[in-house]
Parts: C-alpha cells; sequence; structure tokens
C-alpha cells in the first residue's frame, strides 16, 4: 500500500475550460477521486463524485437534462449539487440519497477542483497561472496523461539541467549543467535562478531572438506547493544588460506548468507557453505549442521509466546532489502540507 | 481476497449443445474451477478438471484417442471418468492416478455441470428452460462472456426499469419506470410482475405485433436460483383481455437466461429469445437472435463498467430502490444457499 | 510471494558475444537483477546494475562516452568497474557513488554473468558449452524469452518422451516413449541415456542421414547445475556398431542449452544446434537453426501454458514418473545448491 503522496485541501486543475464542452460529461480522476464534470445550462461547471448513489455506475456515462446529470442504468437524477432529485418508480425520495460534489473555481483558462475540506476551498488560493489568459501575454498549451507519481515531474522541472541530457537537440545546453543555480524559498514557495552570461544559443531559443550573436540565457524557475511552477526563460543579446534586469534585447516566455495527481502512480499535466512578444501571431503560438509538446514527449519518455524503476525497487531511497536543492524544497513543501493534513487539530504557526 | 459468491451444489450451463462438438475439446472455466470438456464416442458430454495428474498441463490443449483425452505434453490417457489409463515408459499404472470428473447432464439444449458434491447432483434439479426444445416454441441464442459477477446480470434482469434507460431505442418505454411492480417470492422462486395497461408500443414489440393501436404489455420475471431467469414478455392489442389472461390478440416471448460464473468477477451468460408465432420462420428467428444480441451488448457495457466502479470502491455498499425488490429477493436465496453450504452439518428446516 | 528458484552463485548466460555490440547498451534481466551491458572500446563486455545511482533511471537507456555510460536523464557518468566519475554542475564527486558491477566471463560464443559473491566468480566454472567454437563442430543457435519458470524448461529438457506428443511431426516417434532410460548422476551432473535399436527415422533424422533403412538412435542428455544442458544425439543405420561406440555409419549431433532465469516466472534460453559432419555448410546451418527454432517453439507452447496452470493453483505438487528420473535429479542438485546459499558458514562436505 502506498501512502498517500498528494495533499487534499488544495486547488488541482482537473480540465482546460475547452475540454468541458457544455452538453457533455467529463470522467476524470483527481487525488484518487473519480469524478463526473459538466455544465449547468448557465455555464458554470460542476463536479460530483463518478458513481451512482444507487449501484456506483460511473455517473459520467449518463447523460444530461437540463441541469441534471442522469445515470445510464436506472434514471436517477442528479442536481449539480449532488442531490438526488427523481429515482424511478417512486415518488418519495429517499432524502439522504445524494453524490458527494466538489468545490470548483474557473480561472486562468483551468477548471480547478477541490477534492478536500469544502469549507477551506477559497478560490483566492488558485494556483498564479495569469499569464494564460492575460493579454499582454499569448501562447497555448496542452494535457498529458503520464504514469507517474506526479512528484517526479516536479523534480524534472524544478531541475532544469536534464535539459542537456534529455533535450539535447533542442532547449539543452552544456552551460546549464556547468553553470550553478541559486535556490531560496519560504513557507509558500520555491525559486530556482540560473543566469548564462555570454553564451551561444540553443536551436530554440537562436529561432526565438531571430539574431546571431552570444546571448545572457535565463531560467527561474518558481514553484507553488503542492504541484504548480512557473518558469520564467529567455535570452537576451549578451551584454545588452538582461543580467541587470533590462531584457528588451531579448525574447521571454513563461512555461506554465501544475501537475494533478490522479492516483499514486499517475498524473494529468496541464501546461502552456506563453510569449510577450509577436502577439496575435497564430502560427508561432501553433509552431511553439507543437515544439513544447515534442520536447515534453521526451520527458514523459524518461519519466515513465523512472517511475518503474522505482516500483521495480521498493524502499530503495533517491539520492541528491547539488543540482536536486529545487526539488528537495519543494518536496519539503508538499511534506510539509501532507503532516498538517495528518494533523488537523495542530494549531498552525505562520 | 475475495468471498466466493456462488453455491457449488447446483446446475450450471457450461455450453450449448451445439458448441460441444465431437472430436472437439473445450475448455471453460465454471465457478473458479477450469474444465475440459468433450463427447464419448457414444454423444455423451463429459467433464474433468483440467490440468493432467502429472504436471498440470491443461488438458483442454490435448487431443481425444477413442473415449479418452490424451495429454498434449507427456500422453497420459483418462477416460471419461478421470482416470489415467495410459502413461509414457512404464507398464504399472499409479493407481491413484487420476482427474476429478464432474456430473453432467444435456437437457434443454444446453450442456449443464455440477460443480460441488456429485453425490448430491440429481437431475431433476436442472433449470426449468424447456422452451428452448419444446416445439410449441421457436427461437435461439448466444453465449456471452461477461467480466462482471454474475449477480449483476441478475440484478439487471430482475428489474427491468432498466430498459427505459438503457435500451431506450429498441424495448426501452417509460411506462416500465412508472408502472410499479409486484414481487412475491418462495424457498426456490421469486416473481416480479408488471402489467402497462394501453400504452404506445416501443419499436420493437410493434414490430412483432405488426398492427396499430395501443398495447397492453406485460413482464414477469421468474428467478429460479441460483442463476436462470425466465422472462415471459409480450404485448395484446389494449384491452382485448391480456390483463384477464386471453393473449390470443398479442405476441408472446419467452427470454431464457441462465448466468454461469466462471470466476467471482466473470460470467458465461447463456440466453435464448423464444416465441411461440411464426414457427418454422428462420429468418425470423435470426433477426430477433441478433436484435437481441444487440441489447445485451448496451447491457454489457453497463455492467462491466458497473463492476470496474464497485471494484474501486471495495467495501461500499449497493443501495436498494423499490424496483430492487426483486433483485433483493433473488440475492436472498442466492445467500441462503451459501449459508447451507458454509454449515453443511446442520439440518435444513423446509 | 515465491521463493528464489535459482542460486545465484552460478555463471548464467545473459547473452550471445554477438547480441552484445560495440557501441550499444544491452538491457537483460537476470535473477531478478536488472543490468545494463555494454563494451569497452578494448571490447570487454561489462555488466552493472540498471538503476543510476541518483535517481534510479535505468541507465540502458543512456549512452556510451568512451569507456563509461552515460544516464540518459542527468549524465552521471560510470566507468566499467561502476563507480561514478561525473557529475553534473559539482566538481566533487560524492566517492560512494556507484553501482553494483558484475563479474563477467565470455566463453563459448556466450557472455556469461555472475549475480552472486563476486568473489566467488571462477572462470573456471562457466558450463561446458565448448562444442559452440571448437573448429570440429559447426552450427547456430536463438535467445527465446519464455514466461516460464526456468525448471519447466529443464524438466522438458531431461525427459525426451515428450518429444512424442509434442513433436510427433519432426523428431518424435513412439519408440522413444516405450523405450527406457537409464539415469546416473553425481554431485556435478546428471546423465540420462536412451538407446533405441532398430527403429523407423523420424523425418527429421532420415533428412540428417540421406540413406534409407533402420537405425540406431540415442539420446543422452548431460545436465550441469544449475541450468546447462547438452544432448548428445543422433542415428546410425541399425547395426554398424553405433551402440557398441562406433558412430561412423551415423549423423551426431549437440544440442546446447542453458536456461537464464530472468525472475522466477521468466526465462532467457540460449540454445544451439551443432553437428560434426557437413561442416562449412551454411546453408544447412540455417536450415538445422530453422528447424530447431520451429520445434522449440512447440516447446514453448506447452512450457508457458503449463505454467499458467501452475500459477492457478498454488501450492498443488507436480507428481513424477519414471520418465521423471533425470528431472527428479536435476532439481535436487539445484535444491542442494539453493540450501548451501541460504547456510552460507555450514562446512560443505564434499
Amino acid at each position: 500500500m502506498v501512502e498517500r503522496p498528494f495533499p487534499l485541501n488544495a486547488w488541482y486543475a482537473v480540465a482546460w475550460g475547452h475540454e468541458l464542452r457544455k452538453g457533455e460529461i467529463l470522467g476524470r480522476t483527481v487525488c484518487d477521486a473519480k469524478i463526473a464534470l459538466w455544465r449547468t445550462s448557465a455555464g458554470a461547471a460542476v463536479a460530483v463524485e463518478d458513481a451512482c448513489w444507487h449501484r456506483l455506475m460511473p455517473l459520467s456515462h449518463g447523460r444530461l437534462e437540463g441541469d441534471s446529470l442522469v445515470c445510464r442504468y436506472h434514471g436517477l437524477a442528479f442536481d449539480a449539487s449532488g442531490r438526488c432529485v427523481r429515482m424511478p418508480s417512486q415518488e418519495k425520495l429517499n432524502p439522504n440519497a445524494c453524490v458527494r460534489s466538489y468545490p470548483i473555481a474557473e480561472k486562468h483558462r483551468l477548471v480547478w477542483m477541490w477534492p478536500g475540506d469544502a469549507a477551506a476551498a477559497d478560490p483566492a488560493l488558485v494556483p498564479d497561472w495569469h499569464w494564460a489568459d492575460d493579454p499582454e501575454w499569448e501562447g497555448d498549451g496542452e494535457t498529458l496523461a503520464l504514469n507517474c507519481d506526479y512528484r517526479l515531474v516536479i523534480d524534472n522541472l524544478m531541475d532544469l539541467t536534464h535539459e542537456t541530457f534529455v533535450h539535447a537537440t533542442s532547449i539543452g545546453h552544456s552551460a546549464i549543467a556547468v553553470t550553478p543555480a541559486k535556490t531560496t524559498h519560504d513557507e509558500r514557495s520555491v525559486t530556482v535562478e540560473r543566469w548564462m552570461a555570454d553564451i551561444d544559443a540553443p536551436p530554440f531559443w537562436r529561432t526565438q531572438l531571430g539574431r546571431p550573436g552570444n546571448v545572457d540565457r535565463w531560467q527561474i524557475i518558481r514553484f507553488e506547493p503542492p504541484c504548480t511552477i512557473v518558469l520564467d526563460v529567455g535570452v537576451a543579446l549578451a551584454g545588452t544588460g538582461a543580467l541587470q534586469g533590462d531584457r528588451s534585447q531579448g525574447v521571454n516566455g513563461r512555461v506554465l506548468n501544475t501537475i494533478t495527481p490522479a492516483t499514486a502512480r499517475t498524473c494529468m499535466y496541464f501546461w502552456s507557453l506563453v510569449r510577450n512578444y509577436r502577439l496575435r501571431d497564430q502560427t508561432l503560438t501553433t509552431q511553439l505549442r507543437q515544439a513544447n509538446a515534442r520536447i515534453f514527449e521526451e520527458d514523459r519518455a524518461v519519466l515513465e521509466v523512472q517511475q518503474q524503476a522505482i516500483d521495480a525497487r521498493p524502499g530503495q531511497a533517491l539520492r541528491n546532489l547539488n543540482i536536486d536543492a529545487g526539488s528537495l524544497w519543494a518536496r519539503r513543501l508538499i511534506d510539509g502540507m501532507l503532516a498538517r493534513e495528518r494533523e488537523p487539530h495542530q494549531v498552525e504557526q505562520s
């Protein structure tokens, strides 16, 4: 039995807004809970447990009637709050007949769900992905279903030296592995910052910059527990002031990532690559989304094989190098959330 | 570990008579037992444990020599009683060398097997499927392998309100879900009876009746434990006396069902749809068999998904509505059989 | 939990020499250990544990740099002894950073690995497969991955009566099953010898002999624990002295077999069929290899089904006939090795 590796009291992305189409029902798994999602006639996203109160038939196999979800097997109907509002062949409804509903917040193009204590589900706590619908930024992303612990994806993103080896032909660069990064953290975030001065640009960034000459390159990784990471990445012509704060002679992107545990060994990875240059250029947006999707497939190949190797060696510890300072702190913040959930009555020091 | 959900002292259908062809060996699983079936030269069906006494090689991979089954690996031969009658390279046979044989009864077009105490295997106890070879009735059926507990199929058949939702385009009708059914039971059967007076006929029955006008429709479900259900179903022109017993202005069918547990989570479902009108019409027989097969595929889609949902929620109870009175009593009769098998020495009160 | 059925202190074939190509990395599983194999620039075969010291990424997914294996994920490099010789972003290496390396011996066209105590890995103990590269003999073989306990393959080879039933159309002959075999054994081998005088030749041997007339046929099986079996097989014209030691009027082959446990339920089966007639005839070599491969596919069909049957009946013993004397003694020698590994401090009586 694997110990639950994810906190429940957190907002988790469960779908892109566009994935949840009106009139359709979406079945997803979030933190070991199977969920049926749909939109009311007013457009509000709702989520309920994906098992009929009666005989456990998954409600995601049912159909919508107005704002209600109707079970495909015996026609029990449930409203957006999860209350049963119709039973077959009987007038009087059991007043306890309901399925659990979950708090939902739709923000930054994503539908977020709170699998834990509903009373604590404060929409202000939705992770910061504001670049996804900020008019100053433009880009797009995808959803990846990965067969690995969501924390392996976090490890991957918190240490970008792997780009040198895993993504050698696109964004990798030997400079990444030899340039030390600076890791800082507080109670609610971890930041890893690496500046590479006056280097040759890797193919991806050379194309984005569209100019010859060496560059200054930056990677600023910010982790927000339990599973959101925003990468501030870019290059500028070497010596034009990027290291001092002037990025005007460069190109700048954000890679937005949030990784939702489905089970202890699977996850849904939502990502978007956005930029603040060449806005309104849909061809570039599509090219960047496709290029990034190819890069993330290289990560998938590593992460899923790593998970299998971990599963084949129960109890064997992962070891840490200097490069793992970021992931080490990220896991500590996650472990802190888990510890607080295990001891709910302890007064939290803040 | 799942507790065994099926009694062993009962006749279970293991094959259609025509599925067990002379000269061939059939491997099947019945109540967790792997079985090799064949016919002797006289045509008698026989069943033995599907594992050679010597090194457990499945005998169903072997070949027939006269009335004996010869193991494919080392050539040990077993007669119809399961006794080893030949060993390689030795004249003297171990007198204990045998595989278990099982009582068989061939009746109503099916081959039935008794997996429990052979001394109790009374052929008079074979379930009543007599319509299958009654010259007054005609029809045909099929075998479905389902990935679900056999009791979910019984639940399905004992409550036909599901036709409204699962089979909306063929035999479903909103009248089924709103018309109460009457459930009766005794020690050896459960009956659920529903009469719908003066309703519009659903497509399937409209075609069978071949006449316009509202109908009276009936569904009389009879369960014989542990796993046989006969549906007496039909429609007659409304008001022509069907409710009072005169079905002459209608069409009448029997859906014969018997569901054999293979394991706790899989079963073989044998069914036949027979009618007492338009006999000798093979085209109609084929059409009805195909139409019913399509309907049962709709059930399969529900039942297998329901089983997965149950497995994902160990310990979570199924809940009952008014419509579940029939399945509730069916499960009580099954549970009674199981309880008697667990306490074999107790004197049964009858 | 299955008890480990293979000794660790033994040489196991892990690849054909030609399978381990310079510049490539081979991932294999031997005795439950996942292994990465490669060749140094000098051509020496080396084997290390297939999991990076850092985060367990399988090293067989990495790449070679000179004599070092470089992890695909973060670029840690390991030398042929398993010592880590490079880490990303840090000058100072953890002196404990290493992966386990295994003793290797390359002999008789195979690469052999010792999964147990390295101090005991004496190259003189490599099993005798010398016919594989003896200039007086010629032939070729293949590698089969089988889903069964390696001991089932040994049982199969130690009792060739199965040829009568499993290989009826090629090398089988009813004489095998009726002719008794003589089994002898000592501390380090088991021999089963069967001579069939003046019989009709089966199709395979008739073709090899290329002459009409009855034959004397021999099968001399020699087992060397834990998993190597050499078959001395052939036919000679009947009555020309083969039984007395003169095989000059016949054809003679060796079937070389060594079966490496991958897990308790899977194995790699290396075999080669060599002959001492018509040397330098590559067409015949290819024909014989292909013919033998077809025969071994017939064995695979039996062995994998037998394994499934065994797994379905935990705790049920396999029974022995007279024909099983050879496999019985082979298993006793294996059990002796296992017992000695469980009690390492006991002084061995020899």
